[in-house]
């Protein structure tokens, strides 16, 4: 089934804001099923969104609305709604109490303004919007549906999966889809690609595989479309599990989440705890750690160790291993892994050191070189990499590859 | 002039990768005086591109398609062109030239699919690409300009930085645009436009202006179009010198950089050194400043206090003030900045602590409160926040403030 996304909004076109909306719908559309087959960014002008409005109509049966909503004078879509099913604006009971449930508590009373976004076009169907103040408005018209929702991403997420995915699915019966995600780290797609040829060829028709790489790891994503559910889980289990045998390896997670969501998950369970020393990474993996909730159960802190002095200092570097092997040197970066562990009373650590770039390298160790480490009850483990020198890309791989070693030795015991 | 963006590639449509290319150049493109119009992304589809190309030929006289060039059968765009012009492929020496540059020293001989780049639809002009292999095709039909380029960011940015976007401005005299970014943070926008109503109002016709909220702060644009420069850069000097009347306490930067951008500029122009003391935002500070390269020259390292023992032990941070105050006190995230300062041999430190949300809260201190604590010459500096409860939210605005919060007590002084 055909959708396309129209994103309404003069700061979309003058770069004020990436439209990151149109890709979390076309992700979510195309796991429920649906083909998102076009997405079209214009400013808050009448005459555009309803030429653009009729020629999506002719080409889709689902046309999804974002933005213009708010309640200023500059947004328009509704107006402009009303105008194109040639609709009189009528006072909407659910919409109102929308209005009021979500800003009470929060403003004294309700103003015009606010007032004014309980009146929608007579044809349409109100969906709540219990993040926000303006309306979600549902028309089908001639078997085509319309959906204006607002632009603000959260508002939009929620209504999407809430209400509108749902409904979508119900409507047009689009048979089973499943995924199943695998996570790999330490390998190049390249070389994954040409490991997993054969397999790739025992696959059968209705199952798909997809390649998402991203810094530092690649998610295998398997995608069946299907009447038979039941057969179709019985295949992704048996691909899966002939996938161990080819890189297991290099497998770290068969769901799609972060790796400092996995290791959280492995920490708070086993009831252990964790500390970091960093260097290259400067913070990155603590925030990573950090930002998932409930992380402070888990997580003691750490040291950035930026300058080597912070390293003899705080975590206990020897300053013979300094002098002898440099900051970026296996010798460096197991001290500062135990001596983060030891610093905090943690049961794990991880330490990274290198040369993030995109300056300062040498010959022995060029721009991009990383040494991380992971210290546990298995004692001390350390590897070295090079993940370019392009700095914020290589901070991020090295975040991520030092959080997804933990992981792997953790779960591989 | 009225400019089309149009982003080809199945990965946009699924949601695999976030346009982020059309954003970039709507800003660049604005900044150089064209208005984009539309952005529409499609799929690697002949009769889609064709179809597409045609609409916007009937809007606009500038077409921009990025994406498609790849060397590997799914990438169609250069052949559907050839097919769109009723033009031949032949082989282009400099097409040719760039492709045996940007390989040589990177891989062994050249290939068939490399080759192949080399041929482009006869009636293009070839804009040299330094930074990959792809041809970037201009062409000029009917008195409008179509140019196809590489989906790749860093290709595409070069391109049209270093020759389309100097190409247009040749072709389309868009007069002079100047402008002005002036930064403020500690105001919300309501207030702000308040403040600045009467201020707005003195503006001339061809100056506009444009508030861009983003986490912690607010970057306050103005825009010139002209014919005169030379009177437009002295309306500008004036406006920028009266606002610093209006509201000279809230801004920190007059150029549109990142506080940690600017921070690192003072600290190395005074050379000075930098230390942070992170519980809340979890290194996401540490982070912040080491992504700008060259931060070791000034950046001494950190403690992420996540657990309170940390606090006390690595920091210096009494006993009593936890026991008394708690860990999200002014008492505590002073000695926290007092105690990365002292142990890092720092000029300044920043400390933060705070509930991150989304649970944690008591009647007393909401989920969402932050205490900030700068230290330096100046002594300890500390003020309390209400970032809300959204967690990532919460420590980039706990983030970002911190950072400015010092900035500006440096540049005041």
């Amino acid at each position: 089934m055909n959708v396309e996304i129209i994103t309404i909004g003069n700061e979309l076109l003058i770069g004020q804001v990436i439209d990151t909306n149109s890709a979390w719908m076309g992700q979510h559309l195309n796991n429920a099923g649906f083909d998102v087959t076009r997405i079209t960014s214009i400013q808050d002008k009448k005459e555009t969104i309803i030429s653009t409005l009729n020629e999506a109509l002719l080409r889709s049966e689902i046309i999804l609305l974002t933005g213009g909503l708010g309640p200023t004078k500059d947004d328009i879509t509704k107006e402009t709604l009303a105008d194109f099913f040639n609709a009189k604006l009528v006072f909407n009971e659910t919409a109102y109490n929308n209005v009021v449930s979500f800003l009470k508590g929060r403003v004294k009373g309700i103003n015009q303004l606010n007032k004014a976004q309980a009146y929608v076009p007579e044809n349409c169907d109100v969906i709540n919007n219990p993040v926000g103040t303006a309306p979600i408005m549902w028309f089908e018209n001639c078997g085509k549906i319309i959906v204006s929702m607002p632009g603000v991403p959260f508002e939009m997420k929620t209504a999407m999966s809430d209400e509108i995915i749902p409904r979508l699915k119900s409507i047009f019966a689009t048979g089973h889809i499943i995924h199943k995600t695998i996570q790999v780290f330490n390998v190049s797609e390249a070389v994954l690609a040409e490991q997993l040829e054969e397999w790739e060829s025992t696959m059968p028709e209705y199952i798909s595989l997809a390649y998402l790489p991203s810094p530092g790891k690649i998610r295998l994503r398997l995608t069946a479309k299907t009447n038979d559910k039941k057969l179709a889980e019985e295949n992704i289990l048996k691909l899966t599990q002939s996938l161990y045998t080819i890189i297991g390896d290099h497998i770290f997670g068969e769901e799609d989440k972060s790796a400092q969501e996995l290791l959280g998950e492995v920490l708070c369970k086993t009831q252990k705890t964790l500390a970091v020393a960093e260097s290259c990474t400067g913070g990155n993996i603590g925030h990573l750690i950090t930002s998932i909730p409930g992380s402070s159960v888990y997580f003691k802190g750490g040291v950035i160790a930026y300058d080597n002095t912070i390293k003899e200092k705080t975590l206990g570097v020897k300053t013979e291993a300094l002098e002898l092997h440099g900051a970026v040197s296996q010798k460096v970066v197991e001290q500062m892994a135990i001596g983060a562990k030891k610093l905090m009373h943690s049961d794990y650590s991880i330490a990274t050191s290198g040369i993030a770039g995109p300056d300062g390298g040498t010959n022995e160790k060029p721009v991009g070189t990383v040494w991380i480490a992971i210290a546990g009850d298995f004692g001390v483990y350390s590897q070295r990499y090079n993940f370019g020198k392009i700095r914020l890309r290589n901070i991020q791989r090295s975040s991520d590859t030092a959080l997804i070693l933990l992981l792997k030795k953790i779960i591989n015991k």
